[in-house]
């Protein structure tokens, strides 16, 4: 009995493990360092992993990283149905929440019912962003895109004729609790708008 | 003081979080599954971390589960300078672990000091293969990339010719202790052999 439920869970969990290689292929906006190409979710959600753990020393005292990981890592799952939303796509935005929750349904519908409900669970907290945990993800998801931009002298905002205040607007909130990320953003936004990398104003 | 220190650190913490960037291009045999292209290292690094995650429940009691996503999301770093390994590649394996820890120094030596060492000593536990978490990290690298092959009907495989006693050669030692994981790879294998995506002997 207990070896027949192993095996069908043991089924389910390798489903989800096929299933959600498809990430590898929904390509975000921002390019990778070397310019050559646009990074996917996987790429991005290891990055932010591996941000979260070199990092961590900057999370509130009693931050618990494993579950940082573990949203970060599982943050992007539900564009597999529902695609990347370009954070300055002001449209996209509006039915975000819904196209995503009826993504993460089916998604996390394949993994037997208890870590079902823990991934579940994780992209709430990470979407609801009330928890130390979630808001530290925040920091990473919105601060690594940023870095990246930086790096790349900002063909990705050169491509959609992005704003300073438009930078502001959607990082600040992410990184305002955190003093250096926050002089990081300012300082490299004036710096951006110098070299004409973002837009002024 | 301290605010200079931490600006040093956290700079170079950017620094090492822009030259890992580099492992987005370092590209694996194995394909995705959707057989349009191979596999890069992070994308390999997150969907090993997902694994640890999803299947900790089959890991030995007590496991340390953030340690072994650790291990597996930096496991490949080296890579970087030392280029990766084909499994089934006997002759670069000889002087892989020289190449490696060359490539170790340099690039866990741009981190400040404490978690350059955090993550050398993760690096060494991951190759040493002595501890519960080792060893199960060492699982999830040697599954991952079988159940790509398997969803990919061998292609990587039949590209280099690869025969059924050369996977369960490399694949059995990470799997043994784990009954399911090792009745999949026997499964499979037979069944991969049959459908002429692996040679016999």
């Amino acid at each position: 009995m207990d070896t027949q439920n192993n095996l069908e869970n043991f089924t389910k969990q390798l489903d989800f493990i096929r299933e959600i290689d498809k990430v590898k292929s929904i390509f975000r906006q921002t390019p990778i360092t070397d310019k050559s190409r646009k990074e996917n979710d996987a790429e991005h959600s290891w990055h932010l992993a591996m941000m979260a753990m070199i990092l961590s020393e900057y999370a509130p005292e009693g931050t618990n990283i494993l579950r940082v990981i573990k949203m970060v890592l599982i943050h992007d799952l539900v564009e597999i149905d529902a695609g990347d939303t370009y954070l300055f796509d002001e449209a996209a935005q509006n039915d975000k929440a819904e196209r995503e929750q009826k993504a993460a349904d089916r998604i996390f519908g394949i993994l037997p019912e208890e870590s079902s409900k823990e991934i579940m669970n994780l992209w709430h907290e990470f979407e609801e962003r009330k928890t130390q945990e979630a808001d530290f993800a925040y920091l990473m998801d919105r601060f690594q895109p940023f870095i990246l931009n930086i790096t790349t002298e900002g063909i990705s905002w050169l491509e959609h004729g992005i704003k300073a205040s438009q930078v502001l607007t959607r990082i600040t909130p992410a990184v305002e609790k955190y003093p250096l990320f926050m002089d990081y953003l300012n300082k490299n936004v004036k710096m951006a708008v110098e070299k004409g990398w973002l837009k002024e104003g």
